[in-house]
């Protein structure tokens, strides 16, 4: 999407330098737009884990530019040697994140590349960058999609509404900036606002590392979407009083039976759109399916960050990026990041070949290919 | 309750000294304890507008103090000049902030009081600073009856998990400092702690204004309470995995009818509370319950605040407190201040009386006296 006029991705190879893979830190928006160069996976592993790149899509893109990176450095080994620091590379990204499942499914992807390939060592690492790419491009026409196929259920509303302003609520970050591009939850929105629908975005904050507010206000803003920032306790009051017309968030992991792992809060609104018969729905590219586990609660890993991560917020005082302290010294506190939004609460799932029902068979359904792995 | 080894109530009439209220300026914890004079009424009226003081029982009793400030300025007044200013300072009373029932309550029976009252003015006075210290030493006997009674819901749960820890969760500050002295939702934790019952307390951290993270963390850290910090988020992934085993908040007003108002996101809590089969409670002193209305959703007024507690927060950076922005400059932020739990999401209300069930035979039964008043 544009910023200030211009088209950017979230991540991608630098003109004339194909060994630095270039990020938007996403740490110091919306105060500072900070490009970052990573040339290790080392770097590329930092980034996933201390979340300069996050949202599920874009931490999968990121691990697969990883791996190239590593490669990139093993370039002079011999290929036994080479291919330990591949494997001692996807170890390293794979323990960067335990819930989004897009991490480990690009690792899989790229791992499944490299068997029976026998390019050698300049091959494989020109394979690795290729597959990247591929990723990248796939996850890209996916999220586009997911807005071809989610815009008609906000162009349903308007049309109830006689054309007034369809209300929406999305939480975390589900933009552009946790994918390639388009996001996930907010491709239909970005359509449906290029489309002429009327559209209003209630923006829930996203305590404790703020991504909507940070996030998802800024590039709604960028893009001339109108929306409005609510801390994250005010969705259900808003639905109490007919102020939400529907509900979109992105997933984190989403098992093919319909549990949706999602940013931490996420299932609290799923509950106030049940209580108020409001329409909740989940977008997500097929990368984003767990196809092994069936039941999100119990299964799903759930991370627990740092509790510096809720103790502490960085904003911006008198032009300064600041930290600042917001509880007692010696309080402690807890920091899971994700939780589990049962299927029940879910109305349909938004995916790159179409909704449907947040169950086995609407999954399997837009996914036969499936049938056999998960059975 | 104690601060680093004195106690302290919320408000008093300073030592040595009857024109001056002093209350602790809640704004600065827990970073700075400061104790703040009040001489005039308008300093109480922004004592109360600017969350000074806040807390449904601290409001009505700063109220009530605001009117004998509003006296002592007058009190050389002819008498109708006197009555006149009384009247002005209840106007500017009322309209400091909508919701908290407490605050009309407060200022309701001053005026009683003061009705037919033939002291003169210097009697008038004196009869408010008594009538202000009443209301003050009731609602402190409120809170800590409402420890009594609310302190054996702990020790069944207790019992029950064979004297493993209680986990409590509880929303925004319905402590000591929200009240006199005890609180209404901490007053049985507090008692509970204080008879060996093992407590730990979940404190949601309750944005936007953060009085979870900020004033409960304090108090029950200065209590020696087991808690932890959570982002508002976080309470119903908790509660999904048997980590909360009772959720106690306080109202700033509850219906008759049992539908309760408090600081919004208690909603969320109650909604994650009933999906998971978590006992709710809300703790309140009779001066919170609203004898008029019946439909909390549709009749209690909810407060919306400015923006920029939104988009701001202050905190502590490099020890000096400082104010961070948080969002894109040009983002718009709503702030609803509370929400309201409809009662069929409330176990039990815990008042000074006993323990009824949120509805109007269960308050009736307690408060037979008000069946007239409601009829």
């Amino acid at each position: 999407m544009k910023v200030d006029g211009k088209h950017f991705n979230t991540i991608w190879i630098k003109s004339n330098d194909e060994s630095v893979i270039q990020i938007i830190d996403q740490r110091w928006l919306p105060h500072r737009f900070v490009i970052e160069d990573l040339t290790t996976v080392e770097e590329a592993a930092i980034a996933i884990k201390d979340m300069h790149v996050r949202g599920a899509p874009l931490i999968g893109v990121t691990a697969a530019y990883g791996m190239y990176l590593a490669a990139l450095s093993a370039s002079d080994e011999p290929e036994s040697n080479f291919m330990r620091k591949i494997d001692q590379a996807v170890d390293m990204l794979r323990s960067s994140r335990p819930t989004a499942v897009n991490l480990f499914w690009a690792l899989d992807r790229q791992m499944e590349g490299l068997r029976d390939f026998d390019g050698g060592v300049e091959g494989k690492i020109r394979l690795l960058l290729d597959l990247a790419g591929e990723i990248a491009a796939e996850e890209l026409e996916s999220c586009r999609l997911i807005g071809e196929h989610g815009v008609g259920l906000i162009e349903s509303i308007s049309k109830a509404k006689s054309g007034e302003t369809v209300n929406i609520l999305t939480h975390c970050n589900a933009g552009w900036l946790a994918c390639v591009d388009y996001g996930t939850a907010t491709s239909p929105i970005y359509l449906a606002h290029d489309n002429g629908i009327k559209v209003h975005v209630w923006v829930d904050e996203t305590r404790p590392r703020n991504q909507g507010a940070r996030l998802t206000a800024w590039e709604l803003g960028k893009h001339g979407v109108p929306h409005t920032i609510v801390a994250d306790n005010v969705g259900g009051h808003l639905m109490q009083h007919d102020m939400v017309d529907m509900v979109i968030t992105g997933s984190d992991r989403t098992v093919y039976t319909g549990d949706v792992a999602n940013k931490i809060g996420t299932y609290l609104k799923a509950l106030a759109a049940q209580d108020n018969n409001v329409p909740f729905y989940v977008a997500l590219p097929s990368s984003t399916f767990d196809w092994e586990n069936t039941d999100g609660v119990a299964q799903i890993p759930i991370e627990q960050r740092d509790e510096s991560e809720v103790k502490n917020i960085i904003g911006l005082n008198e032009g300064e990026i600041r930290s600042v302290s917001l509880t007692p010294e010696t309080s402690a506190a807890a920091n899971y990041a994700f939780d589990v939004t049962p299927s029940r609460l879910v109305t349909a799932l938004i995916t790159e070949r179409g909704i449907c029902s947040a169950d086995e068979s609407g999954v399997l359904g837009l996914f036969p290919e499936k049938s056999d792995q998960v059975g």
